[in-house]
Protein backbone atom coordinates (compact mmCIF):
# COMPACT_ATOMS: atom_id res chain seq x y z
CA UNK A 1 0.00 0.00 0.00
CA UNK A 2 1.51 3.14 -0.92
CA UNK A 3 2.60 5.96 1.65
CA UNK A 4 1.97 8.81 -0.08
CA UNK A 5 -1.57 10.25 -0.25
CA UNK A 6 -2.30 13.67 -1.92
CA UNK A 7 -5.17 15.64 -0.16
CA UNK A 8 -6.69 18.58 -1.10
CA UNK A 9 -8.72 21.26 0.51
CA UNK A 10 -11.71 22.66 -1.44
CA UNK A 11 -13.73 25.33 -0.65
CA UNK A 12 -15.66 28.37 -2.12
CA UNK A 13 -13.77 30.49 0.55
CA UNK A 14 -10.38 30.88 2.25
CA UNK A 15 -9.88 26.89 2.87
CA UNK A 16 -8.51 27.66 5.85
CA UNK A 17 -11.75 25.51 7.92
CA UNK A 18 -10.88 22.33 5.50
CA UNK A 19 -7.49 22.60 6.30
CA UNK A 20 -8.01 22.95 9.72
CA UNK A 21 -10.53 20.14 10.44
CA UNK A 22 -8.87 17.87 7.56
CA UNK A 23 -5.31 18.63 9.13
CA UNK A 24 -6.89 17.65 12.55
CA UNK A 25 -8.35 14.36 11.02
CA UNK A 26 -5.34 13.76 9.16
CA UNK A 27 -2.67 13.69 12.17
CA UNK A 28 -4.94 10.72 13.36
CA UNK A 29 -3.12 8.48 10.72
CA UNK A 30 0.98 7.80 11.15
CA UNK A 31 3.20 6.55 8.46
CA UNK A 32 1.81 8.62 5.87
CA UNK A 33 3.74 11.06 3.91
CA UNK A 34 0.50 13.67 2.64
CA UNK A 35 0.87 15.99 -0.01
CA UNK A 36 -1.46 18.78 0.84
CA UNK A 37 -2.74 21.27 -1.73
CA UNK A 38 -5.22 23.76 -0.60
CA UNK A 39 -7.75 24.95 -3.65
CA UNK A 40 -10.05 28.44 -2.35
CA UNK A 41 -12.09 30.38 -3.60
CA UNK A 42 -14.18 27.45 -6.03
CA UNK A 43 -16.95 29.70 -6.91
CA UNK A 44 -17.93 28.64 -10.13
CA UNK A 45 -18.62 25.58 -12.27
CA UNK A 46 -15.56 27.08 -14.45
CA UNK A 47 -12.83 26.73 -11.35
CA UNK A 48 -14.63 23.36 -10.18
CA UNK A 49 -14.09 21.74 -13.19
CA UNK A 50 -10.28 22.97 -13.24
CA UNK A 51 -10.82 21.16 -9.22
CA UNK A 52 -11.94 18.20 -11.31
CA UNK A 53 -8.82 17.74 -13.50
CA UNK A 54 -6.96 18.30 -10.85
CA UNK A 55 -7.60 15.88 -8.66
CA UNK A 56 -8.33 13.23 -11.59
CA UNK A 57 -4.44 13.82 -12.80
CA UNK A 58 -3.54 13.43 -9.30
CA UNK A 59 -5.95 10.12 -8.91
CA UNK A 60 -3.53 8.61 -12.02
CA UNK A 61 -0.55 9.08 -10.00
CA UNK A 62 -0.68 5.31 -8.34
CA UNK A 63 -0.56 6.97 -4.96
CA UNK A 64 -3.84 5.70 -4.55
CA UNK A 65 -7.20 7.28 -4.30
CA UNK A 66 -6.37 11.07 -3.44
CA UNK A 67 -8.57 12.72 -0.62
CA UNK A 68 -10.97 15.31 -0.85
CA UNK A 69 -11.75 18.27 2.24
CA UNK A 70 -14.61 20.28 1.20
CA UNK A 71 -16.43 23.17 2.99
CA UNK A 72 -17.66 23.57 -0.89
CA UNK A 73 -21.36 25.59 0.42
CA UNK A 74 -23.16 25.77 -3.56
CA UNK A 75 -24.58 22.53 -4.97
CA UNK A 76 -23.35 22.89 -8.28
CA UNK A 77 -20.02 23.42 -7.84
CA UNK A 78 -20.38 20.32 -5.73
CA UNK A 79 -21.86 18.22 -7.87
CA UNK A 80 -18.59 18.93 -10.48
CA UNK A 81 -16.17 18.08 -8.01
CA UNK A 82 -17.97 15.09 -6.20
CA UNK A 83 -17.40 13.39 -10.37
CA UNK A 84 -13.55 12.77 -9.03
CA UNK A 85 -12.20 9.68 -8.29
CA UNK A 86 -11.32 10.46 -5.04
CA UNK A 87 -12.36 10.07 -1.11
CA UNK A 88 -14.79 13.13 -0.34
CA UNK A 89 -14.62 14.18 2.94
CA UNK A 90 -17.82 16.58 2.54
CA UNK A 91 -18.19 19.03 5.76
CA UNK A 92 -20.78 20.84 4.33
CA UNK A 93 -22.95 18.18 3.50
CA UNK A 94 -22.43 15.56 6.52
CA UNK A 95 -23.52 18.44 8.71
CA UNK A 96 -25.63 20.92 7.33
CA UNK A 97 -29.14 18.00 6.99
CA UNK A 98 -29.28 17.57 10.99
CA UNK A 99 -28.70 20.92 11.68
CA UNK A 100 -31.62 22.06 9.39
CA UNK A 101 -33.68 19.68 10.97
CA UNK A 102 -32.70 20.53 14.19
CA UNK A 103 -33.49 24.29 14.11
CA UNK A 104 -36.03 23.50 12.00
CA UNK A 105 -34.83 26.58 8.77
CA UNK A 106 -33.41 25.99 5.57
CA UNK A 107 -29.45 27.09 5.28
CA UNK A 108 -29.39 30.00 3.08
CA UNK A 109 -26.48 28.44 0.80
CA UNK A 110 -24.71 31.93 1.16
CA UNK A 111 -20.52 31.29 0.22
CA UNK A 112 -17.59 33.44 2.38
CA UNK A 113 -19.81 33.66 5.22
CA UNK A 114 -16.87 32.49 7.55
CA UNK A 115 -13.82 34.97 8.18
CA UNK A 116 -15.68 37.50 6.69
CA UNK A 117 -15.14 40.86 6.71
CA UNK A 118 -19.02 41.50 6.41
CA UNK A 119 -19.51 42.12 10.37
CA UNK A 120 -17.41 45.89 10.92
CA UNK A 121 -17.58 45.63 14.30
CA UNK A 122 -16.36 42.22 14.62
CA UNK A 123 -13.40 43.84 12.33
CA UNK A 124 -13.18 46.84 13.98
CA UNK A 125 -12.03 45.13 17.29
CA UNK A 126 -10.01 42.56 15.99
CA UNK A 127 -7.84 45.51 14.19
CA UNK A 128 -7.60 47.40 17.36
CA UNK A 129 -6.82 43.96 19.20
CA UNK A 130 -4.18 43.79 16.93
CA UNK A 131 -2.88 47.49 17.56
CA UNK A 132 -3.09 47.13 21.10
CA UNK A 133 -0.64 44.33 20.90
CA UNK A 134 1.70 46.25 18.53
CA UNK A 135 1.68 49.15 20.46
CA UNK A 136 2.31 47.05 23.98
CA UNK A 137 5.06 44.53 22.72
CA UNK A 138 7.62 44.10 25.03
CA UNK A 139 6.56 46.80 27.40
CA UNK A 140 7.12 49.38 24.17
CA UNK A 141 4.24 51.43 26.19
CA UNK A 142 2.37 51.65 29.09
CA UNK A 143 0.05 54.09 27.64
CA UNK A 144 -3.77 52.67 27.92
CA UNK A 145 -2.55 49.33 29.71
CA UNK A 146 -5.81 49.48 31.58
CA UNK A 147 -7.25 49.11 28.32
CA UNK A 148 -5.96 45.36 28.00
CA UNK A 149 -7.76 42.54 28.68
CA UNK A 150 -4.37 40.32 29.50
CA UNK A 151 -1.14 41.57 30.46
CA UNK A 152 1.67 39.00 30.01
CA UNK A 153 4.58 38.56 31.83
CA UNK A 154 7.74 36.53 31.72
CA UNK A 155 11.49 36.44 30.74
CA UNK A 156 12.67 37.33 27.61
CA UNK A 157 12.05 34.70 24.82
CA UNK A 158 9.35 32.91 26.87
CA UNK A 159 6.39 33.07 24.31
CA UNK A 160 4.88 36.59 24.84
CA UNK A 161 4.79 38.25 21.68
CA UNK A 162 3.56 35.23 19.44
CA UNK A 163 0.73 34.61 22.25
CA UNK A 164 -0.03 38.53 22.22
CA UNK A 165 -0.61 38.37 18.51
CA UNK A 166 -2.49 35.26 18.16
CA UNK A 167 -4.77 36.29 21.23
CA UNK A 168 -5.15 40.08 18.89
CA UNK A 169 -6.05 38.15 15.72
CA UNK A 170 -7.73 35.28 16.39
CA UNK A 171 -9.81 36.08 19.58
CA UNK A 172 -9.74 39.91 19.25
CA UNK A 173 -8.48 40.02 22.71
CA UNK A 174 -6.83 43.13 23.73
CA UNK A 175 -3.71 41.46 25.27
CA UNK A 176 -0.16 43.68 26.27
CA UNK A 177 2.88 41.73 27.06
CA UNK A 178 5.80 43.01 29.33
CA UNK A 179 9.28 41.37 30.04
CA UNK A 180 10.72 40.45 33.51
CA UNK A 181 13.95 41.34 33.47
CA UNK A 182 17.33 41.09 35.81
CA UNK A 183 16.38 44.45 37.37
CA UNK A 184 12.46 42.70 38.65
CA UNK A 185 14.54 40.17 40.55
CA UNK A 186 17.08 41.87 42.04
CA UNK A 187 14.74 44.41 43.53
CA UNK A 188 12.48 40.74 44.00
CA UNK A 189 9.32 43.73 42.85
CA UNK A 190 6.67 43.23 39.97
CA UNK A 191 7.81 46.47 37.60
CA UNK A 192 6.11 49.21 38.54
CA UNK A 193 3.96 49.67 35.70
CA UNK A 194 1.66 46.91 36.35
CA UNK A 195 1.01 46.83 39.98
CA UNK A 196 -1.90 48.10 39.81
CA UNK A 197 -3.33 45.40 37.18
CA UNK A 198 -2.17 42.71 39.16
CA UNK A 199 -5.64 40.74 38.11
CA UNK A 200 -4.70 40.69 35.22
CA UNK A 201 -1.57 39.50 34.85
CA UNK A 202 -0.42 36.38 33.53
CA UNK A 203 2.52 34.73 33.53
CA UNK A 204 4.52 32.34 30.80
CA UNK A 205 7.43 30.25 31.68
CA UNK A 206 9.90 27.81 29.85
CA UNK A 207 12.22 24.92 30.56
CA UNK A 208 15.70 26.63 30.80
CA UNK A 209 17.44 24.36 28.53
CA UNK A 210 14.84 25.35 25.91
CA UNK A 211 15.20 29.07 26.94
CA UNK A 212 19.17 28.54 26.40
CA UNK A 213 18.88 26.79 23.03
CA UNK A 214 16.40 29.53 22.00
CA UNK A 215 18.42 32.45 22.77
CA UNK A 216 21.78 31.12 22.04
CA UNK A 217 20.05 30.90 18.01
CA UNK A 218 20.06 34.86 18.62
CA UNK A 219 22.91 35.73 20.62
CA UNK A 220 25.56 32.58 19.95
CA UNK A 221 27.73 33.44 23.34
CA UNK A 222 26.04 36.05 25.09
CA UNK A 223 25.48 36.13 29.01
CA UNK A 224 21.66 36.11 28.04
CA UNK A 225 22.15 33.23 26.29
CA UNK A 226 24.21 31.20 29.13
CA UNK A 227 22.85 28.14 30.11
CA UNK A 228 23.17 29.22 34.18
CA UNK A 229 21.58 32.54 33.47
CA UNK A 230 18.92 31.12 31.77
CA UNK A 231 17.95 29.08 34.73
CA UNK A 232 18.69 31.74 36.87
CA UNK A 233 16.16 34.05 35.28
CA UNK A 234 13.37 31.37 34.69
CA UNK A 235 14.03 30.10 38.74
CA UNK A 236 13.67 34.25 39.53
CA UNK A 237 10.20 34.71 37.80
CA UNK A 238 9.04 31.70 38.56
CA UNK A 239 9.10 32.87 42.59
CA UNK A 240 8.31 36.07 41.67
CA UNK A 241 5.11 35.32 39.93
CA UNK A 242 4.36 32.47 42.59
CA UNK A 243 5.09 35.05 45.41
CA UNK A 244 3.12 37.69 43.92
CA UNK A 245 0.21 35.33 43.29
CA UNK A 246 0.16 35.36 39.15
CA UNK A 247 -1.09 32.25 37.48
CA UNK A 248 1.33 30.91 35.30
CA UNK A 249 1.62 28.34 32.30
CA UNK A 250 4.78 26.55 31.52
CA UNK A 251 5.03 27.23 27.18
CA UNK A 252 7.99 24.84 26.78
CA UNK A 253 5.89 22.11 24.82
CA UNK A 254 2.96 23.97 24.38
CA UNK A 255 1.49 25.27 21.18
CA UNK A 256 0.39 29.33 20.67
CA UNK A 257 -3.13 28.17 20.10
CA UNK A 258 -2.76 26.13 23.59
CA UNK A 259 -1.28 28.64 25.42
CA UNK A 260 -3.72 31.30 24.35
CA UNK A 261 -6.59 28.82 24.79
CA UNK A 262 -5.48 28.40 27.92
CA UNK A 263 -5.29 31.87 29.06
CA UNK A 264 -9.06 32.95 28.15
CA UNK A 265 -10.39 30.02 30.11
CA UNK A 266 -8.40 30.97 33.55
CA UNK A 267 -8.48 34.80 33.00
CA UNK A 268 -12.65 33.81 32.03
CA UNK A 269 -12.20 36.04 28.70
CA UNK A 270 -14.72 35.69 25.92
CA UNK A 271 -13.50 35.60 22.54
CA UNK A 272 -14.54 38.65 20.91
CA UNK A 273 -14.82 36.95 17.21
CA UNK A 274 -15.50 34.49 15.34
CA UNK B 1 -39.68 28.62 17.45
CA UNK B 2 -36.91 29.93 19.92
CA UNK B 3 -34.50 32.26 18.22
CA UNK B 4 -32.06 31.53 20.22
CA UNK B 5 -29.80 28.41 20.75
CA UNK B 6 -26.71 27.60 22.56
CA UNK B 7 -23.89 25.96 20.92
CA UNK B 8 -21.47 24.22 22.74
CA UNK B 9 -17.75 23.97 20.96
CA UNK B 10 -16.33 20.46 22.88
CA UNK B 11 -12.88 19.05 22.10
CA UNK B 12 -10.08 17.12 24.13
CA UNK B 13 -7.53 20.10 22.23
CA UNK B 14 -7.74 23.74 22.14
CA UNK B 15 -11.82 24.38 20.57
CA UNK B 16 -10.42 26.10 17.65
CA UNK B 17 -10.88 23.58 14.91
CA UNK B 18 -14.42 23.05 16.64
CA UNK B 19 -15.17 26.75 16.79
CA UNK B 20 -14.33 27.30 13.26
CA UNK B 21 -16.03 24.59 11.55
CA UNK B 22 -18.88 24.83 13.91
CA UNK B 23 -19.03 28.66 13.37
CA UNK B 24 -18.53 28.33 9.47
CA UNK B 25 -22.03 26.36 9.37
CA UNK B 26 -23.63 28.55 11.48
CA UNK B 27 -23.16 30.95 9.33
CA UNK B 28 -25.18 29.62 7.12
CA UNK B 29 -28.83 29.80 9.01
CA UNK B 30 -30.23 33.26 9.83
CA UNK B 31 -31.79 34.99 12.55
CA UNK B 32 -31.00 32.69 14.87
CA UNK B 33 -28.72 34.21 17.86
CA UNK B 34 -26.03 31.40 18.70
CA UNK B 35 -25.01 31.88 22.75
CA UNK B 36 -21.69 30.16 21.59
CA UNK B 37 -19.61 28.54 25.10
CA UNK B 38 -16.33 26.61 23.91
CA UNK B 39 -15.16 23.86 26.49
CA UNK B 40 -11.47 22.89 25.91
CA UNK B 41 -9.48 20.38 27.28
CA UNK B 42 -11.99 17.63 27.78
CA UNK B 43 -9.67 14.85 27.82
CA UNK B 44 -11.13 12.60 30.70
CA UNK B 45 -14.11 11.20 31.88
CA UNK B 46 -14.81 13.61 34.93
CA UNK B 47 -14.49 16.48 32.60
CA UNK B 48 -16.86 14.70 30.20
CA UNK B 49 -19.44 14.23 33.10
CA UNK B 50 -19.14 18.24 33.97
CA UNK B 51 -19.76 19.36 29.98
CA UNK B 52 -22.69 16.85 30.39
CA UNK B 53 -23.91 18.30 33.06
CA UNK B 54 -23.59 21.61 31.64
CA UNK B 55 -25.28 20.92 28.53
CA UNK B 56 -28.19 19.44 30.14
CA UNK B 57 -28.62 22.45 32.13
CA UNK B 58 -28.60 24.24 28.88
CA UNK B 59 -31.05 22.03 27.42
CA UNK B 60 -33.94 22.77 30.11
CA UNK B 61 -33.31 26.45 29.90
CA UNK B 62 -36.39 26.02 26.74
CA UNK B 63 -34.26 27.88 24.00
CA UNK B 64 -34.69 24.62 22.23
CA UNK B 65 -32.17 21.61 21.74
CA UNK B 66 -28.64 22.86 22.33
CA UNK B 67 -25.94 22.20 19.44
CA UNK B 68 -22.76 20.55 20.21
CA UNK B 69 -20.47 20.71 17.85
CA UNK B 70 -17.23 18.18 18.66
CA UNK B 71 -13.79 17.08 17.61
CA UNK B 72 -13.10 14.53 20.77
CA UNK B 73 -11.27 12.18 20.03
CA UNK B 74 -11.33 9.64 22.61
CA UNK B 75 -14.40 7.39 22.42
CA UNK B 76 -15.16 6.92 26.60
CA UNK B 77 -15.19 10.96 26.76
CA UNK B 78 -17.29 11.15 23.63
CA UNK B 79 -19.65 8.07 25.03
CA UNK B 80 -20.29 10.50 28.02
CA UNK B 81 -20.99 13.81 26.61
CA UNK B 82 -23.21 12.37 24.02
CA UNK B 83 -25.78 11.21 26.38
CA UNK B 84 -26.84 14.61 26.78
CA UNK B 85 -30.17 15.90 25.20
CA UNK B 86 -28.15 18.12 22.72
CA UNK B 87 -27.75 18.25 18.29
CA UNK B 88 -24.09 16.47 18.42
CA UNK B 89 -22.32 17.15 15.64
CA UNK B 90 -19.54 14.77 15.66
CA UNK B 91 -16.65 15.87 13.04
CA UNK B 92 -14.07 13.31 14.19
CA UNK B 93 -16.95 10.30 14.46
CA UNK B 94 -18.28 11.07 10.64
CA UNK B 95 -14.95 11.14 8.96
CA UNK B 96 -12.79 9.02 10.97
CA UNK B 97 -14.32 5.77 9.79
CA UNK B 98 -14.40 6.35 5.72
CA UNK B 99 -11.21 7.51 6.27
CA UNK B 100 -9.53 4.50 8.05
CA UNK B 101 -11.30 2.75 5.24
CA UNK B 102 -9.35 4.76 2.70
CA UNK B 103 -6.98 4.87 4.25
CA UNK B 104 -6.57 0.93 4.81
CA UNK B 105 -5.16 2.10 8.61
CA UNK B 106 -6.81 2.61 11.92
CA UNK B 107 -6.25 5.86 13.42
CA UNK B 108 -4.13 6.60 16.45
CA UNK B 109 -7.38 7.80 18.44
CA UNK B 110 -4.39 10.25 20.18
CA UNK B 111 -5.35 13.66 21.67
CA UNK B 112 -3.94 17.43 21.09
CA UNK B 113 -2.02 16.53 17.70
CA UNK B 114 -3.34 19.47 15.94
CA UNK B 115 -2.00 22.85 16.87
CA UNK B 116 0.43 20.91 18.94
CA UNK B 117 3.97 22.02 19.42
CA UNK B 118 5.70 18.20 18.69
CA UNK B 119 6.91 19.37 15.83
CA UNK B 120 10.04 21.24 16.76
CA UNK B 121 10.99 22.24 13.01
CA UNK B 122 7.39 23.69 12.41
CA UNK B 123 7.23 25.56 15.48
CA UNK B 124 10.86 27.08 15.10
CA UNK B 125 9.49 28.23 11.73
CA UNK B 126 6.15 30.24 12.81
CA UNK B 127 8.25 31.93 15.87
CA UNK B 128 10.72 33.11 13.32
CA UNK B 129 7.89 34.24 10.70
CA UNK B 130 6.30 36.28 13.99
CA UNK B 131 9.92 37.39 14.55
CA UNK B 132 10.71 38.70 10.89
CA UNK B 133 6.89 40.33 10.81
CA UNK B 134 7.33 42.01 13.84
CA UNK B 135 11.26 43.11 12.97
CA UNK B 136 9.61 44.20 9.72
CA UNK B 137 6.67 45.90 10.76
CA UNK B 138 5.81 49.23 8.71
CA UNK B 139 9.24 49.02 6.31
CA UNK B 140 11.00 49.45 10.27
CA UNK B 141 14.16 47.64 9.11
CA UNK B 142 16.20 47.07 6.20
CA UNK B 143 17.76 43.84 7.33
CA UNK B 144 17.05 40.73 5.88
CA UNK B 145 14.32 41.86 3.75
CA UNK B 146 16.03 39.65 0.65
CA UNK B 147 14.52 36.66 3.53
CA UNK B 148 11.41 37.88 3.31
CA UNK B 149 8.64 35.97 1.41
CA UNK B 150 6.35 38.14 0.52
CA UNK B 151 6.65 42.63 1.14
CA UNK B 152 2.75 44.06 1.63
CA UNK B 153 3.09 47.54 0.44
CA UNK B 154 0.36 50.17 0.65
CA UNK B 155 -0.70 53.60 2.21
CA UNK B 156 -0.75 53.86 5.65
CA UNK B 157 -3.79 51.85 7.13
CA UNK B 158 -4.12 49.55 4.42
CA UNK B 159 -4.13 46.40 6.32
CA UNK B 160 -0.69 45.39 6.22
CA UNK B 161 0.36 45.11 9.34
CA UNK B 162 -2.64 42.76 10.21
CA UNK B 163 -2.03 40.78 7.03
CA UNK B 164 1.70 40.43 7.70
CA UNK B 165 1.06 38.66 11.33
CA UNK B 166 -1.12 36.83 10.32
CA UNK B 167 0.54 34.89 7.10
CA UNK B 168 3.32 34.54 9.96
CA UNK B 169 1.06 32.98 12.64
CA UNK B 170 -1.20 30.87 10.44
CA UNK B 171 0.99 30.00 7.63
CA UNK B 172 4.77 30.34 8.81
CA UNK B 173 5.19 32.94 6.15
CA UNK B 174 7.57 35.47 6.25
CA UNK B 175 5.95 38.77 5.39
CA UNK B 176 7.59 42.57 5.96
CA UNK B 177 5.94 45.04 4.93
CA UNK B 178 6.36 48.84 3.73
CA UNK B 179 4.59 51.36 3.81
CA UNK B 180 4.13 54.14 0.63
CA UNK B 181 4.33 57.74 1.82
CA UNK B 182 3.51 61.63 0.17
CA UNK B 183 7.56 61.15 -0.57
CA UNK B 184 7.22 58.02 -2.47
CA UNK B 185 4.03 59.55 -4.97
CA UNK B 186 6.09 63.00 -5.18
CA UNK B 187 9.34 61.09 -6.77
CA UNK B 188 6.86 58.48 -8.50
CA UNK B 189 9.52 56.23 -7.62
CA UNK B 190 8.78 52.54 -5.38
CA UNK B 191 11.17 53.40 -1.98
CA UNK B 192 15.00 52.00 -2.66
CA UNK B 193 14.91 49.61 -0.55
CA UNK B 194 12.18 47.89 -2.26
CA UNK B 195 13.37 47.98 -5.81
CA UNK B 196 15.42 44.91 -5.49
CA UNK B 197 12.61 42.20 -4.51
CA UNK B 198 9.88 43.60 -6.57
CA UNK B 199 8.95 39.90 -8.04
CA UNK B 200 8.12 39.38 -4.10
CA UNK B 201 6.06 42.70 -3.78
CA UNK B 202 2.48 42.55 -2.58
CA UNK B 203 0.05 45.61 -2.95
CA UNK B 204 -2.73 46.41 -0.59
CA UNK B 205 -5.36 49.10 -1.22
CA UNK B 206 -8.42 50.64 0.28
CA UNK B 207 -11.86 52.37 -0.58
CA UNK B 208 -10.56 56.65 -0.46
CA UNK B 209 -13.79 56.35 2.01
CA UNK B 210 -12.93 53.44 4.39
CA UNK B 211 -9.14 54.77 4.84
CA UNK B 212 -10.58 58.39 5.90
CA UNK B 213 -12.87 56.43 8.87
CA UNK B 214 -10.12 54.48 9.91
CA UNK B 215 -7.32 57.42 10.28
CA UNK B 216 -10.07 60.08 11.51
CA UNK B 217 -10.37 57.14 14.39
CA UNK B 218 -6.55 57.71 14.86
CA UNK B 219 -6.15 61.08 14.20
CA UNK B 220 -9.10 63.29 13.91
CA UNK B 221 -9.01 66.68 11.96
CA UNK B 222 -5.79 65.78 10.65
CA UNK B 223 -4.65 66.16 7.37
CA UNK B 224 -3.77 62.39 7.24
CA UNK B 225 -7.08 61.62 7.75
CA UNK B 226 -8.40 64.19 5.76
CA UNK B 227 -11.06 62.73 3.13
CA UNK B 228 -9.22 64.41 0.19
CA UNK B 229 -5.53 63.42 1.10
CA UNK B 230 -6.88 59.91 1.55
CA UNK B 231 -8.55 59.86 -1.80
CA UNK B 232 -4.92 61.59 -3.31
CA UNK B 233 -2.77 58.62 -1.39
CA UNK B 234 -5.03 55.90 -2.65
CA UNK B 235 -5.00 57.01 -6.29
CA UNK B 236 -1.55 57.83 -6.45
CA UNK B 237 -0.02 54.50 -4.43
CA UNK B 238 -2.34 52.58 -7.19
CA UNK B 239 -1.11 54.35 -10.00
CA UNK B 240 2.42 53.75 -8.81
CA UNK B 241 2.05 49.92 -8.21
CA UNK B 242 0.55 49.77 -11.63
CA UNK B 243 2.93 51.41 -13.22
CA UNK B 244 5.70 49.25 -11.40
CA UNK B 245 3.59 45.72 -12.23
CA UNK B 246 3.14 44.86 -8.69
CA UNK B 247 0.06 43.02 -7.95
CA UNK B 248 -1.62 44.60 -5.51
CA UNK B 249 -5.51 44.01 -4.09
CA UNK B 250 -7.88 45.63 -2.68
CA UNK B 251 -9.14 45.25 1.67
CA UNK B 252 -11.53 47.02 1.96
CA UNK B 253 -14.06 44.51 1.82
CA UNK B 254 -12.06 41.37 2.65
CA UNK B 255 -11.01 39.52 5.78
CA UNK B 256 -7.64 38.96 6.98
CA UNK B 257 -8.01 35.55 5.90
CA UNK B 258 -9.27 36.24 2.52
CA UNK B 259 -6.34 38.61 2.03
CA UNK B 260 -3.93 36.55 3.28
CA UNK B 261 -5.05 33.50 1.04
CA UNK B 262 -5.33 35.47 -1.62
CA UNK B 263 -1.77 36.37 -1.55
CA UNK B 264 -0.48 32.76 -0.97
CA UNK B 265 -1.95 31.91 -3.89
CA UNK B 266 -0.98 34.88 -6.25
CA UNK B 267 2.47 34.38 -5.47
CA UNK B 268 2.57 30.71 -5.61
CA UNK B 269 3.69 30.85 -1.55
CA UNK B 270 2.76 27.34 0.32
CA UNK B 271 1.90 27.23 4.07
CA UNK B 272 4.66 26.42 6.02
CA UNK B 273 2.81 25.09 9.13
CA UNK B 274 -0.27 23.25 9.53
Amino acid sequence: MSRRRTVFFLSDGTGITAQMLGHSLLTQFEGIEFQQVTLPFIDSADKARDCLERIERESLRGDGQPIVFSTLVNNDVREVVRRANALFVDFFEAFIGPLEAGLGLKSTHTIGRSHSALDKQEYKQRIEAVNFAMAHDDGASHRDLAEADVILVGVSRSGKTPTSLYLALQFGVKAANYPLIPEDFARALLPEALRAFKSRLYGLTIAAERLHEIRRERRPGSQYADPGNCRYEVAQAEALMTREGIRWINSTAKSIEEIATTILRELKLERQIY
